[in-house]
């Protein structure tokens, strides 16, 4: 990128770090957007240039969230804070049935992170945003004294579109429906996790960031039926079913044997003492809808990269006992319950 | 308030604080939710309690916008950094010439903050939330370990709907058109630095943050000829009208004798070796709409306690020079240009 196409005379140099005075308002903040932010993200209404942008909207139904990421380390294998931001945000409205337009962007930076780390980020912010088809159309960047962040935080709002007829909600969950697992349980954590520490683990393992509003769009196009979206984040596969059950207070049952954990994951959860259903993904979708829809679902889901080993994990049962139950490969039954804390800091 | 109302069992203690496992998404995370957050915040689109809120639009065309808060000390006279994020975000909407509606919530905490400081603050959030007539529909809370960030950082996104007939934007602005200030300059920044310094100036003064949008609804529901409104925030009146020259490519020129700066940020700015200039203030507009309606805009603005001060500080002349210029008392001129860096780090 030739930094003379951005109204910018000097380009940085790779030495240059975040300022105090980059947060202050004045000709070093402009001169942070100019060179960094507006090349990256650069659409027509970000460049509306005012405190906010303005655009049109349709009657309708709009779908809108937030989520800040203070991930540790910023890169890791597999992505980082910038691509897991942009993703994170999509993927919920996706989960509300939406489908994403709009980002804003908040940045908060640490006095002395490199310039070309934070160009490297928004970068990653923008592929990652195209991928899913959306825009980052406002932001903010706020500067703290040297170890009063840690590198840096970013907050991502968004909205999105309901189309009609789309209801995604806990309380359509019935009995006879089913849940969906999108792909691989337990990636992200521990890659997170490997890399902070410099476990040094010997295994392919990489985040499992990536926008899912392509697929589930195509999902909710073909069935309407479906009932709850949801991506299993922190918590976990375990904290979100909890959740579900609890919303929709009814019981579910996973099948143990069903449960697609990686065996990197499985290994590395085994030394460390985890419990990969309470790991946090973060390109994992767990969907809820009627057992005679499954099939069809499934079909779709594995038409996506994101969806490939889609495959059924459980069911609901007729019990209204606002758990989640684990069959394991012996036959016997145990609760998986919502943790009370958390088994790994900092994963998102 | 009643803690039981709100499904929390034991009410938490003065001396408990924000722990690591707040942040997990389990328990303790639902928790902090339901005893903290919900009690706070409660309204209906909120407790759709998904990823996201869902709500209906009309056709038409909306604002969104983006601020985050890193202010220090986070309680200060007149405010503290809850009311100041919610007041932050309602007045970047109602710049836009927007009607704000809803707020997204996005906290990063620290280890070790007391749950009675973030109790404090939320209610201060739904104070101004209410006063301004919005709903925090959405919210996301991330714990980060004592020392990586400073006791807490609040980002704020809004969205609002731009009735018809509204144009704010830079390039409306024409020669003819004057500048008026909504009131007292300075205030808020000279009040930031006091209180963290503990300077202990024997001044009243306080932060001047208040939300502005029901101001300026009425105004531009009076006169839809307004070109530019912007909250002289960071960079302070000089930074944001030299923002505005460059965009509208036009000369604007102050009135030394008319500038609203009360002796105490004077009295301040001449110990401190400061510009109240280039101070932020965070309950202060700037109109910029033809002379010939300057007068009624004035009435308007009088009849709110937020605009009771407001009186006219410059005016576009004829020239496109894209500069600040400042008129003396003694007749001559000086350029006021906009700083490199910031006098006030964190200031909001």
């Amino acid at each position: 990128m030739k930094n003379e196409d951005f109204n910018c005379p000097v380009p940085f140099n790779d030495s240059d770090c975040v300022l105090m005075a980059h947060g202050g308002g004045g000709r070093m903040t402009h001169r942070l957007i100019s060179d960094i932010f507006y090349p990256a993200f650069r659409n027509p209404l970000l460049e509306q240039d005012h405190d906010g942008c303005v655009f049109p909207v349709q009657e309708g139904r709009m779908a809108y969230s937030t989520d800040s990421f203070v991930v540790d380390p910023i890169f890791f294998p597999g992505g980082d804070i910038g691509d897991l931001a942009v993703n994170g945000t999509v993927n919920d409205l996706a989960c509300c049935g939406a489908r994403p337009l709009y980002l804003t962007a908040g940045f908060i930076l640490e006095e002395g992170l490199p310039l070309s780390d934070l160009q490297r980020i928004v970068r990653s912010m923008r592929k990652a945003a195209d991928k899913a088809g959306v825009q980052i159309v406002a932001g903010d960047t706020k500067v703290v004294e040297r170890g009063k962040c840690d590198k840096l935080f970013i907050n991502t709002s968004g909205i999105g579109v309901v189309p009609e007829g789309i209801r995604i909600a806990p309380d359509r969950v019935r009995p006879g429906d089913v849940v969906i697992c999108s792909g691989p349980i337990g990636a992200h954590g521990i890659t997170i996790l490997s890399a902070r520490e410099s476990l040094g683990f010997e295994t392919n393992l990489k985040s499992d960031t990536v926008s899912l509003n392509n697929m589930l769009s195509q999902l909710l196009k073909n069935i309407e039926e479906v009932h709850v979206l949801r991506d299993p984040t922190r918590g976990g596969v375990s904290g979100t079913l909890n959740e579900i059950a609890k919303a929709a207070r009814v019981e579910i049952v996973l099948d143990e044997a069903s449960l697609p954990i990686p065996d990197a994951v499985k290994g590395a959860s085994e030394i460390l003492g985890l419990d990969p259903l309470y790991i946090a993904n973060e390109g994992l979708v767990l969907v809820i809808l009627p057992e005679t829809r499954s099939q069809e679902a499934l079909a779709v889901m594995k038409s996506f990269p994101e969806g490939k080993n889609a495959t059924i994990i459980g069911r609901i049962t007729g019990e209204d006992n606002a758990i989640v139950k684990m069959k394991t490969p012996y036959g016997n039954y145990r609760i998986v319950d919502m943790l009370s804390g958390e088994q790994l800091p900092r994963i998102c």
